[in-house]
């Protein structure tokens, strides 16, 4: 409790546009309740503790049966708010918990891979008629929304934070790309700079993670199957080539391509005595743990966090069981970058309280002024002034 | 001539995906009638003879009064293409010449910036039966063809090459961010290690822009209207603030911002003695021209292609008069990346030549499949093979 | 015990030296009897492992009361080696454990700072005749036994293994560069991007700093009393100031200059709300720590190894208590920065083994060919072949 | 003449320390006489005027049969210099002008490449006699007086400009690595990004043609013989293999080694069609043109500056004839570099103008505090302060 309590007096020091909208929207919510699901941790918890103070009551379970810290858990219900969670093996706890909060008749959702969301609308159906709306920031979660949507099953508002510039731009790249070195280099103490690090997908995680790879001195192949990112890496001074190629020279593999398989079993068998390999997209399918955790002919804990397995008398080394490494194995996103989730996510509520009378029952785009205005109080926190367009030069625009 | 000769053979030694089009698609256009209006000089000039070559009678004017390079002119005739091109600041000599290429009837228009287009769409109509569509590559040209869509006086189809992912990601980063480099280098011989360079826009031309000039050591300001790009600049490790502000500190300032004055009389009158300015928007805009050569006390060819303005006692230098200046005081784009952006002009017209019966008049994206070709090409000329995705992947896809 | 051999087998995976110099050198050192004063953690135990089987019988403690890490100490013992270490706040027992091992009466010292050297000299002078001379890795070592030499009373020779290039080019820029963020980030989770890091010295380490905060994002600034090193910090694209300006806008500040208050308490007086502070220098004495303590308004646990300190109403966070960051709240140098170092150690034991009856009684700067050996077998580790000189080159060069 | 003026002009701007110094020593000279032997053009043109400024005589030739810009030459004759200097390839009228500033009697001789000097002392040994010392600036110039001094030949002192920090840290790095890269894409307009890059040499041009070939976005390889700089080159982030391999893959290689025959006969056979080939290196003699001339089946001028050679078949092309790249075929250094350079001459001058009666016949370093004199200048024009050491610092470091 006490050390869940200070890790989130820390994260607060790092979440000024959590800290500016605590003030500009005291009060706001009045009351309403608001249902969480959400990774239970000290940047999570800060959030709840947000809504909190802008007037909600707020329900929190987890989304995720593992990813509960209970210090944190046991600190933030001192704050006032109802936590329904724990850390568990046991998925009939987790589901139980997620009921639990459902039981408070919520008005708002706040969820994260929408389980909370499903169960409202194929479980909890009754309660339907107390949520004004959802709001759901993952891209995983917001696909299961259009899912019910095109069925016709979709029976609220939902705001897809996900899609958010504040939210894509800077969570994949940044956030991602340090959080992912960071973690690397924690759980191995190995040397980042002169190695060969393949990095699997050149989407925005992939663009994250070969760039801090290249500013921490690697030597750093994209692999690809669209082409036409696999120029954009090239011409970004990086090599590119086939899996098969590049698995032979590897000293890191980082997966981040959302495919599963993308490390093929051959691809293992042709790596590099005491190779390292890691994940860093959302499920862990893309480095096949199940064929090698099969084959294997010795398996044993090498490092905390770090597996190692002995196939064709080579040492191959996984991190964090082929799971999102920097979550799995690490503290997840830095805190900043969580912070604009977070104000995307508080200002999504807000505007549904606001405005849900005139809103339909379907998946919304992030409104582009909100999406703004955390860019702009982002600007604002660090101090730092911006030109604006002068009326001659919006017409001069115009006229194109 | 001999001149004009060596500098296409110079090309062509660095457009592999033009020489691959020319064997592949041999013979295609049949005798079909193409009218082209470009900026004559060898890259373009190559261009033309590729599609002679694939079979079409080529005709060619140029698509700017000033931009035509009469040495390769001449050589062009000689490869059996009829050219109406010189180089002039007489703009009927240059109208003109647009109609004479009209004159020959064509039957499908590469157009650069839609001249040719306008005219034949406002004062040759009676040609426009023949015309079996359109190849537009700039965002200019694109927006000119959509205004005449939406006032419904659009009568042949159009590709908007300009909006291929293989033209803007590549041509604007890549291509613009060396080539002003460039350009700036051999035009003042001046280090921009350790130098204040203001960036002003960070589109995908200030991204090509700033990223190049943090790669020669300078310290790099960035100046924006959109709170959105202005954080990405940031997190990208530039400093951002106002023009007014970084105006007092720079050393070069590059503007592409696409908005006029973007530097303001004011700013100037902030300068330090000696800074140099330079414009790498399309238009000569963005630098505040004008007012700079009414107001200032003295005006001197600095060096060539550089006007030096003696303003409040300090000296301020101008390159290529504030006109794109990779283009006015330099070579413009390296050679690789036209070869990708004439590869899909080429592509786009035997795609007209080949379904124009099947096309409406309307302004089409450009065609996704030719976009993933060029891209392939270009990896296969490069020798790289990259990963493709198996069935099981794809279902797995499906499957989210 | 568990722990401590699971800990030593995971770095003998990534030290290819040090397994090379186990086989080439087997046996070499024949039962000669080698005393070792060092940081005792799994990658110094690895290297106590190797001299082990390379014949030597080997005596270990610690070369700082608290750097001992029990668990590898216990299973140290296990390889048959002496351990005389433990970790401890109580300086005699340390003193008392560095005159257990010159008790063995060694012929061999392998010292790290010169403790085990400068007690022999001074308080164990009955024991010098059994040793054949001193392998030393570090400057303050050096420098001790420098000063030892210039009053005459150096009575063996000595190896100064800090002078190798293989040690301070590698040890200070890529190895303080990476460990000082990676303890940086996994002891604060906040995001490296976008943030003003500034960075106190530009030596080797300070390079080392630099470089990789670039590359995680930041805006670099450095801070220099040598005019030189701070014109090649402005040519490699950082800003340079005073601290007194630096302090202003720091969001982190990380000292690695080597002298004491390179920031000033005024300077902590004008730092922002949330600035986080950090050292990478030897000694502690950069951050003005004491000033701090007795000045805060209040002091307390911010995370584990970050202190807060409420200064003037602002919160000020020390990691590590301003001790050596990568040491005191990390893992120190990754694992094959320490390879190359301890492969220059080891072969300067076996140098001074097959030689020292033809070595005087003083300091010697590290061999150039084993230097180069070390440099030509991890290139060899690692696959990669360089270019030789031909005769003819040879002789073109001693023709200038 | 008037080119010359204005080129003379334009350097001008952007040498703040040049023109420092003429304020702050103005008259110091009081009609001593100086002989000049330098690559007469706009920035050493510069130089000769500044020194004219403080007061000296000055009698100026080339130091280089090829160098010589004509114009600024005739230029140079308007501000009161004497000028023995003309473009031309007979060597006789080269040594002939070389003689002729000698006539002049000079005392004080600024020589680049020593030409100048050993024609004093072996030629000329009667002049010796007024000559109060010489400022030689040159790696080559250097050694050959060294040479001198060792055959007991010097009769005057020398200072080692080439030496000072102030020189050989910017020059090579920030100054080849910039103008090689500008004089390459000048002359090839070519596309630098995704290219592979083999940079021959890791010395300190080396770095510097890496370091920017890397900020233009290239693949770069480094080849090198000295296992210490390929171990920097690969912790840096490059690839480092044998020249032999790197030829296959290239698509640009500089040279800058100081070697000979760096790219073999051989090398070139098995490169790719296309290649473009430059050194940077101060001879002509590392990239093999003897054997590439004599075995070329067709030999043809490409592009301004660059020969295209047919070999089995593939075009071989080279810049500026295997010449220095940035001089042989662009603009040289950036001016502020040699802004930097000819401070230094230029307080060397001034300090064996004062202190000749105390000085010996042998070549000295640069002095310290003239080499932080210049930095310490540097800083002062572009407005930036640092901190210093205070006496309590000062005191510390002794401690050590």
């Amino acid at each position: 409790m006490e050390s869940g309590r200070k890790k989130i007096e820390w994260v607060s020091n790092f979440m000024p546009l959590l800290n500016y909208l605590k003030k500009e929207y005291k009060g706001v919510f009045n009351s309403t309740k608001i249902g969480m699901a959400i990774h239970l941790e000290a940047k999570t918890a800060y959030l709840a503790i947000t809504l909190k103070e802008l007037g909600a009551d707020v329900f929190v379970t987890g989304c995720n049966p593992l990813s509960t810290q209970d210090d944190v858990a046991a600190a933030l219900s001192e704050y006032g708010i109802t936590v329904h969670a724990k850390r568990t093996h046991d998925e009939k706890i987790y589901f139980n918990n997620l009921n639990k909060v459902l039981d408070h008749e919520p008005e708002l959702i706040l969820d994260d891979g929408a389980d909370l969301s499903v169960i409202l609308h194929t479980e909890r159906t009754e309660l339907l008629k107390n949520v004004k709306g959802i709001s759901e920031e993952t891209t995983t979660g917001v696909r299961r929304l259009l899912n019910l949507q095109e069925k016709g099953l979709l029976k609220v508002p939902v705001i897809a934070v996900n899609n958010a510039k504040m939210k894509h731009f800077f969570d994949n790249r940044y956030g991602t790309g340090q959080s992912t070195w960071d973690s690397i280099m924690r759980n191995t103490n190995t040397l980042i700079a002169g190695k060969n690090v393949v990095v699997a997908g050149y989407g925005w995680c992939g663009r994250g993670i070969a760039m801090r790879a290249k500013g921490l001195g690697a030597n750093v192949i994209v692999t690809e199957v669209d082409p036409i990112k696999a120029i954009e890496a090239l011409m970004d001074g990086f090599n590119v080539m086939k899996m098969s190629e590049a698995a032979k020279i590897a000293d890191i593999v980082v997966t981040s391509t959302g495919v599963k398989d993308v490390v093929k079993y051959e691809d293992i068998l042709n790596m590099k005595n005491g190779v390292i390999l890691a994940n860093a997209g959302h499920f862990n399918v893309e480095i096949p743990i199940e064929k090698i955790e099969k084959n294997a002919e010795k398996i044993f804990e090498a490092r905390e966090n770090v597996k190692g397995y002995i196939i064709n008398g080579k040492k191959i080394f996984v991190i964090g069981e082929g799971r999102l490494v920097n979550l799995a194995a690490g503290d997840g996103h830095p805190i900043e970058i969580m912070d604009l989730s977070f104000a995307l996510q508080t200002l999504s509520l807000i505007y549904i309280h606001k405005n849900y009378k005139n809103l339909e029952n379907k998946v919304y785009q992030y409104p582009e002024e909100l999406d703004e205005k955390v860019a702009t109080l982002k600007l604002k926190s660090l101090g730092i002034e911006i030109d604006k367009l002068s009326e001659e030069q919006r017409e001069y625009l115009k006229g194109y």
